[in-house]
């Protein structure tokens, strides 16, 4: 199948939006799929296929728009389709990062919210997708609904970022966030969050920072122009915070997150990164994130502090970031988004008490 | 005098980097220029002709390697170089407008920081610059170094925003946070401020809510597709704010804040939008802004809240959002940004204490 065989169309009456195909119906995929098929569809935005490996039975439980576009059990079928852009939705655990190799070669734009692809293999993606003239872009592995990854790349770019200070798990904030509300221990405050939805199949790969460590190994690329790898960063578990520690936090005027730290001094070439459970005072913005927000707080050289908050967490806020990203897509998808330039670090500093005297 | 003319090396031999037209050596410009030429200059950007009414005195007063560029004191020379992007840094009361349209149709890009020039003339600007295959970006225009612009425009373009409330004017905040902290005056607060440079010629024009209003109809341009004339924007002024209104509010557990709103409901086509002194409760990150720090609170109908603050006045943060958009032309030159398809609101409201319950 090709795309000259499934398209009714002569090439000059297919219309001019740009053609959208689905990699994963999954919880994210659909909510992608509801997005840009309901009431307020995105003009410049068409769904046209999705791969599902049960297409299917998926198919079969939808109705109208959604039921009838094409819908593929090969992923093959979807690379030969004439979409325009793939987004990558794919529950973790699948080849994404095959996949959007894949679907960079056969000459397709692709918006991924993989952390875990864009953390490892970041660089040789974009590069890929340099070579090939298309974009690939990732807001919404980083941040939710956050705009970080713009802030960072573009917003940003006219600075020197010399500190990232982030909550980046929303599952782990939820849980913090409930234990600070109703005093309830860890494991409570984690069947709850599993209950509602938050935390992925292991709620202890959120815990344990390991999540949070790839988005900021990712946004220390952005920001510092540094290639980390994410198990390159010290993680300390949030696991072991009690309910004591989140009440003596508050009595100390502040509160118990899993903060996610990267620091550059670009002379020594010298990064400080680690993901752990910090005493943040309330003075800070990332004290105030409840439920499953995410923050940051940017220092630069010559603006300061930069801060942001939002929704880092479920399908809504970060099917927002996708579709921002095929937005950015559609409105110019001649541009060519040069790959960045990373260095290593000559040195990985990772979390200590002397470093960070807010310990909890 | 002409590009021909004044390029000492053959076309072959121009460096790849992205040439820069400074136009108006003032404090913002200043700035602009000696970041790029400073000790860490961008590697994309080549600061390489400065016009100013007063090249030549300001020439003599500079070192190098700033005072070896180009200085020019007629802008048609400087629309006549092989420069490749202009920066608009004018102060208020230049013609900035029409020497934008002269840049764009030279075939330059530009970045301006006038939220003037772009909340009165940002469509027909914005066109040109599309049919003239060039950028005008202007992210410097509001909100200073915390990319607002970008973030409704492009980090945002996935969801419908519903509402925005932020602090937009630097100066006002700053007097509001002076007499919160010192328990000062009024006028004695607008002292400290005029002497720390942070207020324009006449304060006036930034208690009064008409600054802030022009940034708000820019960024109500953005978020909701909206055409809004900045005087059609219900002002009231923070001149009459008194030290008592700033201690009762902090009685009540929150500030005062000059708060800039504009909101939307798309099926009625009615905006509400005004700038107004109001009580903000502490739990907003309005309430927490000090000194000369913006903020924004923006409410979407899929992510729920995005906040984000940053330093929104004083020349390094407005040079900071001047350099990062030159760092986007520059990265792709290529690029064509199309111009908003604007509609006008059928009703506009201003601002009524039934309306919003926290009047001072």
């Amino acid at each position: 199948m090709n795309s000259f065989q499934t398209s009714g169309n002569s090439p000059g009456s297919r219309d001019r939006r740009c053609h959208v195909g689905l990699l994963g119906f999954g919880p994210l995929g659909a909510v992608v799929a509801r997005r840009l098929t309901g009431a307020a569809p995105v003009a410049s935005l068409a769904l046209t296929h999705i791969f599902d490996r049960r297409a299917r039975d998926k198919q079969a439980r939808e109705s109208a728009p959604l039921s009838e576009l094409t819908w593929l059990d090969r992923v093959d079928d979807l690379l030969a389709s004439d979409t325009d852009v793939i987004v990558e939705a794919l529950p973790a655990g699948e080849p994404s990062v095959d996949y959007v190799r894949a679907a960079l070669l056969a000459g397709k734009s692709v918006v991924t919210a993989s952390r875990q692809v864009m953390a490892h293999h970041g660089v040789a993606l974009l590069t890929l997708a340099e070579r090939q003239g298309r974009q690939l872009r990732y807001e919404a592995a980083a941040g939710g609904a956050m705009p970080i990854v713009r802030a960072l790349g573009d917003g940003l770019a006219g600075d020197r970022v010399l500190k990232i200070e982030a909550v980046l798990n929303g599952t782990t904030n939820a849980v913090l966030s409930r234990m600070e509300q109703d005093g309830c221990t860890m494991d409570e405050a984690v069947a709850e969050a599993c209950a509602r939805g938050y935390a992925e199949s292991d709620p202890n790969h959120d815990l344990d920072g390991k999540d949070a460590a790839a988005k900021l190994a990712l946004l220390a690329s952005v920001a510092f122009g540094l290639r980390v790898r994410p198990d390159a960063i010290d993680t300390r578990t949030t696991r072991s915070i009690t309910a004591a520690d989140v009440r003596t936090a508050r009595q100390r005027g502040g509160a118990v997150r899993q903060v996610a730290h990267a620091s550059y001094a670009a002379e020594r070439g010298a990064l400080t990164a680690w993901v752990a459970p910090v005493f943040v005072p309330e003075s800070s913005v990332l004290a105030t994130l409840t439920g499953a927000l995410n923050g940051a707080v940017v220092s630069c050289q010559h603006a300061g502090e930069i801060t942001m908050t939002g929704p880092g967490a479920g399908g809504d806020a970060v099917a927002v970031a996708m579709i921002s990203d095929l937005c950015a897509i559609a409105r110019d998808r001649a541009a060519i988004v040069p790959a960045p330039v990373l260095v290593e670090p000559r040195e990985i500093k990772g979390f200590s008490p002397q470093t960070y005297a807010e310990a909890v």
